[in-house]
């Protein structure tokens, strides 16, 4: 019994068979190419299952169901937003299924993640458990019950979208205040810019060639560590809007874990401390216990893995 | 086949048995008496159920469970915080058992009202539905596939603890910014009181009689729906705020209706519409449905109807 998994990126799509261990047995990618009929795509992605299969020596029939995870919202098989190949309402599963038919179950990236951290990673055995995409943008990924949860209508688990300051920065969903705004590694860049255009003698100006365009979210953490007082300051003012996002979380779903995830997350031990200590401090009750902070374990395949776990 | 409902308040004990249709078949209720020892108030539970069941012809043992609404919260049979009754770690279910063995249930009481809306009110067929109570405070009840929701540690439905504002005004949880402090009927009397003070000349002020002690919900909506400037304002910044919680519990749950119950809640159609277009603007997906805004059906024994309702 094998599962195919389907990672939807921008740049490559990328697909891999697991073994019911969960072990990649193989994988491959082809470029996404965006800009072409969302047909050709699907038909790329099916293609590339054939193959891996067919490289493999594993029969189409072995394979019980075929996951995937894309940057965007699909809701019973159909892509109703995925802005990076400028999808919308796109009838991905039963496209697919014209090309190769095997079950197809569809999620969004954020929870395809989360699915992987329940059966591999930092959310094994949660009841509830919830993983924070801390990347350009802030995905989000429930677990409830062994399950991906997405709500009555496809559209639970937007957790980047939590508002977290009432009339606050633009976000690109159209609200204010979002903690995507405030918590993605774009916030990290957006206050290290501020920065350095007002500070460039600032160790963060000098390591960025007092040029603002060169601050990236790694540079900022990088230069937090290394112990400059205003690169600190930003990492802190980070982890208290990242803390109060994840405060409505806790006092929402009440998961046994919060996995962090995503480019930001690599700033490891040092911003765990910071957002844990920022979250200490907003407990409801006393002496009780709450979610655990911790970082994904993650890792180059999860996507795909965690892909081709996804169940109905 | 009957069940029990216990509803505890800081004033009454008041009790229902209902049947399997869950109609009310009898009721009662005695004063609390807060600062007595608990065990004291828990026997007072249940020979209240005991005089109810033999009042009205049921045997004890047709009585299949007992649901317990407490204003605060429970985890596994044991009362975690209780305010208003100074309880704090209160065995409950197993002192409860041993003055009758009935399987017991505890929830929270936002949550019993949850259960209630559910089952005969505007949560009805609900996959995923929401309780928020408007009172003193705010509460949260989460129904999840037909089941009160109450996430890994029975800590989860803390929807009044949603962060609003960040570094906002001191809740009584010892957080700040909560939704309670600006969505609750206490919310409403503060903004109200200061209005008084500041324009004693107003509609609201003269309403008042130029007293701010004299200030309640209900007048601040009263005279808001009598065209009042000030009042409305005051009405206007409530539905925002609460609509900025609301819309972090529609991007974290989904849910198909959140029911509004509470005091404020009987402002009706005015507050509702106020809301409903506050919330209108944030929805992070276009032509999407999400959840609709109702106000709940409540009832005056939906406290203890409901905890009949809850199971395992």
């Amino acid at each position: 019994m094998y599962f195919a998994g389907i990672d939807v990126g921008g740049t490559n799509l990328k697909a891999g068979i697991v073994d019911e261990d969960f072990n990649l047995v193989c994988t491959a990618s082809v470029p996404t190419n965006v800009g072409r009929d969302a047909r050709k795509i699907i038909k790329d992605m099916a293609d590339l299952v054939k193959t891996l299969a067919k490289d493999s020596d594993i029969a189409l029939t072995d394979i019980t169901s075929i996951g995937i995870g894309i940057p965007g919202v699909a809701k019973n098989g159909v892509v109703v937003a995925l802005h990076n190949l400028f999808w919308q309402d796109v009838q991905l599963k039963s496209i697919f299924n014209e090309y190769l038919d095997i079950p197809v179950f569809i999620d969004n990236d954020a929870t395809v993640a989360a699915v992987y951290e329940y059966h591999l990673g930092v959310l094994a055995g949660c009841k509830v458990g919830v993983f924070l995409t801390l990347g350009t943008g802030v995905g989000g990924g429930i677990i409830i019950n062994g399950k991906a949860f997405n709500g009555a209508h496809g559209l639970g688990g937007e957790l980047g979208h939590i508002a977290v300051v009432p009339d606050g920065l633009q976000c690109t969903c159209g609200n204010k205040g979002c903690l995507e705004v405030y918590a993605s590694a774009t916030a990290l860049v957006r206050m290290g810019r501020r920065c350095v255009i007002e500070r460039p003698d600032s160790m963060l100006g000098i390591t960025a060639d007092e040029d603002y365009h060169n601050v990236t979210a790694k540079m900022v953490i990088d230069v937090a560590k290394q112990g400059d007082r205003v690169a600190i300051s930003i990492v802190d003012e980070y982890a208290k809007f990242l803390s109060i996002g994840i405060t409505s979380i806790i006092n929402t779903l009440d998961p046994e874990v919060i996995a962090l995830g995503g480019g930001v997350s690599h700033a490891g031990k040092y911003l765990l401390d910071k957002v844990i200590a920022a979250c200490d401090e907003k407990g409801v009750f006393e002496n009780q216990k709450y979610a655990e902070i911790k970082i994904a374990k993650s890792g180059n395949d999860a996507g795909i893995i965690g892909a081709a776990m996804l169940t109905e």
